[in-house]
């Protein structure tokens, strides 16, 4: 398995922990969201992911794209340690939570759209920033809220072992601090962090631990 | 079980396409998102959905938030007929298709952030007009360009048999013809739509045949 990413990507993160978690072995490709006006623009990986975004995993030839589409394909294929509770309804909650992240936040956020609002739209630096944070403090009100109330919490979003919510949670929280996020409002999602810095999992696919960090 | 939705709402509507495939009934519960500035935001329905979206599916008194979470909730609950194929990677494409339209479209282009780019940022409507078509149209090319090259491709996105990602790809497409794209350019994702018009599920779930529908 190759996994096209970027040390600083959310998306590539996500997969970085789930075969982390899962110990699978995966060749990492970097792909410089920055340099040169983006490498994710080249021919050569649009062939592999039209939108020209990070991740894109290829197994056999094969690429698959979609950060959550790649951890389910993983859940399945490789199905232990699993990454989703056993009862559907803590399974529906974990994918709730990943997907409150990788839907309602993350998209709102990445590199495309701010360089879309500074460019086309024209909006200065700190309204730029106003808008990060707005979307992403939102969101994790929200998530608070969910998570506090989460009668499946354990020391992770969904019970005692991690799941694709964690997965979701942890980049996002990463990139939050990033931008400079205010977080001790959100004391349930820091201890969910806390617990999954612990992992050796988690450590392993920080973005500092890649080939590519700068 | 309850479904909190708004007729014209695409992720209430993935959600009404896959309970009209699996022939399940539901009680629907109209949230209108525009009236008196929005009954989203009200306690009571902030009570199930901390981020004031829709929709939500109420279960025993329990909320489900996201609608590919729901999908998911239900395509575990109730097996058939299957909303994902057999095979793992086909599954994993069905996803990516469904995650591309429900994490690189719909986010950028909802109610919340149309309103967002009026208010907040102060921009006109030519403007808005044109993030929503930059951002659909970049989604959408995308799109035509996987599922054009897709494998498992039948009259559905993936298969014989309508998948997760035509539930996605159906209310886009409505809500892409609604603020005025031009889907010429498209015509796997047109012959994929109109396959999808000739099931009875489809034509159910859509915005016009709502109680709501205005």
């Amino acid at each position: 398995m190759r996994l096209c990413g970027y040390w600083r990507s959310t998306a590539a993160y996500r997969v970085r922990i789930a075969l982390a978690l899962k110990g699978l072995a995966f060749d990492a490709v970097p792909v410089h969201l920055v340099r040169d006006g983006g490498e994710q623009h080249s021919d050569s990986y649009r062939a592999l992911n039209p939108l020209a975004l990070v991740p894109t995993l290829v197994v056999d030839g094969k690429a698959l794209t979609q950060s959550l589409a790649i951890v389910e394909w993983l859940e399945e294929t490789h199905p232990s340690p699993p990454l989703l509770p056993d009862d559907a309804w803590a399974r529906a909650r974990a994918r709730e939570i990943a997907l409150l992240v990788a839907c309602d936040i993350h998209p709102l956020n990445n590199l495309r759209v701010l360089n879309h609002l500074t460019g086309r739209l024209g909006v200065d630096e700190a309204a730029k920033l106003a808008w990060y944070h707005h979307w992403v403090e939102t969101g994790l009100r929200a998530l608070e809220t969910l998570l506090a109330q989460e009668e499946h919490r354990g020391p992770y979003c969904v019970g005692d072992t991690p799941t694709l919510a964690d997965i979701c949670l942890v980049p996002q929280l990463f990139n939050a601090r990033r931008f400079g996020v205010d977080l001790a409002a959100f004391p349930t999602l820091l201890a969910v962090d806390a617990a999954c810095a612990g992992l050796e999992a988690f450590r392993r696919a920080a973005p500092a631990a890649q080939a590519d960090a700068e």
